[in-house]
């Protein structure tokens, strides 16, 4: 039995973000979807709110066999995924920018806990230029998110910003 | 007759924006240099003074029998362009990490508004390090921008930031 | 009047290629598609059954108002560009290797002549795969590409490789 | 029970590809090692030998209760992989260029075949450089590739190019 | 006699940074690591005590004929590296964003003082992921960072941010 | 007194290259321009052209007090410097592509001689899309290379290729 950890802000849960744990759910047994608690970044949503529409969307995907759970760290990536008892941390990966970074962090991961590898997973090409502050900054301005994120976040942010999504 | 919209901060405009206009009046009939509002970030000019430092500089490049103008809009760029009826978005590539940013935005913006290409034309290498940002920063700490900027922009800078430029 | 070059190896062309020729078409009045003649290179098409396989696959997609022409030529592209006139060349981007490449030859072409300017289209992201080395590659090693090369580029892949393609 | 391919040219292994194998060992229940066949290239080692060679190599390291067989194909990577009811593909990842080329791949290969995931393992920062390409070259050239290559590579290099390492 | 700069923030100084300059010290004869004084940035220790833990940790490396010293500046690099009689600007590159924005600025910093050179050299791959501000953030969420900082190091940050470094 | 070796094909010499043997001499006490044997290459140039073109072209530009001489090596370059007593090898870095593989042999290189440091020096940007395949081909085509080699260069490629260069 393999369990992984699929970390991230989330702040809301994109298709791109599903599309890759739908992909986890033919490798694993059991992926937690761990929603950072970072309490110097200004986030749209709570980290409850953002649990809670994982939970709701995650409804929408297809797991199989593989059980998926959403939960919440503070602190220490690899402390976290130690007691979870975790073989894996899964991240997606784009850009150039974002491997760069990634494999700093999978590196200084691996450092503080050579027990966790870190797996590399793409996201689909039709996500390829989709992120969490991307679909923020479209529907602050205005735009439409449709297909880029479930309709039921399009439905949180219309709450959380007031105003009616359209296009 | 088609027309682009080069969108920016020019907070102040330099001598690499100045290249980009100049090569599309090659290629475009009509070019409107569009000033982002952003409210969220400070700069050092208002949108006003970009916009009439913009108007001052055009004066100093050949521009052919390319009408080109200066305007000014806030959220989302595509909706601007389709009001504006342009064929095309202009944006200026340098480095890699430029580029990675660009394409993101342009594939967003694809979806967001299919009818407007983006086109991507390339700075002389002469200005491949030259950016808003950097101009002010050495400015500021007491350097030279001569030739990175129009002189104009040079005393604009002067008259806000209180020191005459040497070297 | 403007026209644009868009040069390539076109062995063969690609959905990829044919949608960057697509995007042209809003910009520009005439579009050369040109196939480059380098001797040292072993193609799969002779130059004459790739303009003849362009001409057949630019049926397939709306142009519009613009004239699209196929040609061929050898030496140095921007002595052809100055020959035909062109206002411009036009060159597909992907992957940052690509990037690379491009902006190096721009920079030389833009010194072998000024006139002329490079710009850079963006293909879609459903074709940011799409290569015609790995178009071959996958149909000599017995894969499917159907959905990536036009169908009448398979039928011709298949004539001259000798097998029916399948999936 | 979950089975990943591990495909590659192996012509040698080396301890980078040792330790990506080691690391797979903690999320898969099997591996198989694959060596590509490719008629084209002309390696230092024919297929049997860098099988016999793989095998050899697999002594050395830790598998834990992972099954790790060596294998050989010839044809698309994605028929043997369905073939081979693989769950997965594995590839290490080090610098940009590879991973550009790697993620092209990866999306090629999930369009042939979307039931096999591409997951990327980074090797560990000490073989960042080592490449069988960049151990082979520096071996001909009188160097020495101790810590790179296990040991008994070193020995069938010996044997194959004549020389004995030193240093 | 060549002198060089090794600027940077050093805050803290980390041991990819002290064998940036180890190595430098076969190449000059002088060094001075100058900390930058940047009054936009909050530190976590002082211009003062980033220069008292470089001075101590100087002391554990070998430095061979080469004069190391420490000091700190403020305003433009060129201006201070002319009135230090500098020869070189020295940077450490790791990752491709670095690099990006290293070259811009070697770019301009060239163009304010061509008389001084910057020359980049490489930290070694054990500390290719070791920045100053991943070091304070592992630290900071409860992480070692033994290894990647020297012991004094981790003493300062210990009185500073109030925690006994375990693992 | 310190000795750097500068080495490369030089199959020309550009005037890239000689930009960065000028800013050496800045730095270093002497330099070797070390033409590389490469047998499995076919330049355009002998070793021996290159050399004596090498000499020639040197005495084109200032290099102060700084000894520099021309030579040729075969084998492993690491032991060509520890031959030479070297302190550095230096290396002229442009692209992306470029930093990548110079990452990764320096890395090599400081494994199999580590009292040898790698230095990267960046060409002017002038001189960025500057390489000698490109001009080689540039030339071959028919184009004109003046600005990029010294005039005594395309002297020598003229005699060698036979046609008069023009423009």
């Amino acid at each position: 039995m393999r369990r992984a950890i699929y970390p991230g802000s989330f702040d809301p849960v994109t298709n791109g973000h599903l599309d890759i744990i739908g992909r986890c759910c033919h490798l694993f047994d059991e992926i937690v979807v761990a929603v950072v608690v970072n309490p110097e970044k200004k986030p749209l949503f709570t980290v409850e709110e953002r649990q809670s529409i994982l939970r709701d969307a995650l409804g929408g995907i297809e797991t199989g066999t593989c059980r998926v759970s959403v939960d919440s760290f503070g602190g220490l990536l690899m402390k976290y995924a130690v007691e979870q008892k975790a073989d894996a941390i899964v991240r997606g990966i784009r850009a150039i920018s974002d491997y760069e970074y990634e494999l700093q962090m999978a590196l200084m991961n691996r450092r503080l806990e050579p027990r966790v590898e870190t797996v590399f997973m793409m996201s689909a090409e039709a996500y390829s230029y989709v992120s969490s502050r991307l679909v923020k900054e479209v529907y602050q301005l205005g735009g439409s998110v449709r297909g880029l994120v479930p309709e039921l976040v399009e439905a949180r942010m219309s709450e959380k910003l007031g105003r009616t999504s359209h296009q």
